[in-house]
């Protein structure tokens, strides 16, 4: 398993919080958003997902990975 | 029909707006969030709805109204 933390712009609450972490899942990872910090920690398998389609799968819901 | 404008703490983003919107909606009541003034202007049906049903619904999505 990899791990990557990403500093992402414009989360700002609980339902925030929902979506990305929802949307991470979908695509078979797992996402811990901190809001206080801006940031998502990402644990996932590098047989079967990448940096790349996790941050598309954050921006997709609206928010910027910076 | 009859308008009330409450002024609602927490509101951040889109995904509020629809929780805060859908809610009232549920109760019969049509609401409009104005997330930069921090408002919600409800338009109801006085015979169906009142003003203390309007703020619990709005303050069980996890808002304050003040």
């Amino acid at each position: 398993m990899q791990n990557v933390t990403l500093k992402v712009e414009g989360m700002s609450c609980n339902h925030c919080v929902k979506a990305i972490e929802g949307a991470l899942e979908e695509i078979g990872a797992s996402g811990k958003v901190n809001l206080a910090e801006k940031t998502v920690q990402v644990e996932y398998d590098e047989n079967k997902v990448n940096v790349e389609s996790i941050k598309e799968a954050i921006e997709d819901q609206g928010y910027d990975v910076v």
